[in-house]
């Protein structure tokens, strides 16, 4: 998958729609894939992002000490191991071993991301006032990629426990005149 | 369109999907309806929802002022009334009346919600640590509202601009054996 990059300008039009992301984190020798959906857009550019991660997660003490991370935007092809991703423990296994997922170089930050994710964003905290009480991360997105020959990414939305939704049809509201 | 009791344990099934939602604010007679897509689930139960709102929007000082809202969820029947909502600064008209849209009474708040939204949740202020620095407000979920004969709803998903996503097919994965 080739990726190119993409202005950080047109981040938030990959995320607002909700779509479920994977987390990528590492640190001194260890990374950790986590797949989440409770995130949220907080401002255009630089592009600010919001998500909740707990401290039960592995992915919370990578993500605490490096203060860097993935963002990669899944689809429906992989939709078995991004889920899966989610449901698995990290620490003792490795995700991108375990899943067959290939780690792709960041240009900044010190992460992998998924070459397998149509979209990847590197990203470095930002706030992290909200975290104690509710694991939330407020984090920058530095640099931006994507894949362009995807163009009508069927990305997944969950809607709790087995249940996704598959992104549908495309449709366009114009301002009334 | 008659909407029954939706346990709070469930808030979180039908907000994690990054569905484009309403929210409806009320203080001393004015109202209006905000559309927005940058919200994500705090936490499961009770359920926490948080979602940017802007100081520009006529929204945010009835929100500060009556710390109570409605969010309530659209579906593509309605989603030319829901998108211009978005796109229309309120204060000096009655979104509500100028698009046809429902008050439907609240149970324990004082802000109306949107008779024809498929789904509607009483929210209070629960946080305001992060308002004035991203305009990110944290709610809790005091009750909810669905209309059950809606079994795949059709919900809305921002992709910037005039664009949007029509929630599509439903799949559901389960665990590695």
């Amino acid at each position: 998958m080739a990726k190119r990059p993409l202005s950080l300008s047109k981040v938030y039009t990959l995320l607002e729609s909700g779509a479920v992301i994977m987390v990528t984190t590492a640190y001194k020798g260890k990374s950790n894939i986590m797949t989440m959906s409770w995130h949220t857009m907080m401002d255009f550019e630089p592009p600010f992002v919001g998500f909740v991660m707990s401290d039960r997660n592995y992915s919370f003490g990578l993500l605490r000490k490096s203060r860097e991370c993935g963002i990669n935007i899944p689809t429906v092809e992989i939709a078995e191991k991004a889920v899966a991703c989610g449901r698995i423990h990290g620490g003792k296994i490795n995700k991108f071993e375990k899943f067959g997922l290939t780690p792709g170089i960041s240009s900044i930050i010190g992460v992998p991301l998924i070459e397998e994710c149509y979209a990847s964003f590197e990203c470095r905290v930002a706030d992290t006032k909200m975290v104690n009480k509710y694991g939330f991360f407020v984090v920058e997105v530095v640099k931006a990629w994507i894949d362009k020959a995807i163009k009508n990414p069927q990305t997944l939305h969950h809607l709790g426990g087995n249940n996704f939704m598959v992104a549908g049809k495309r449709i366009q509201i114009k301002s009334p005149k």
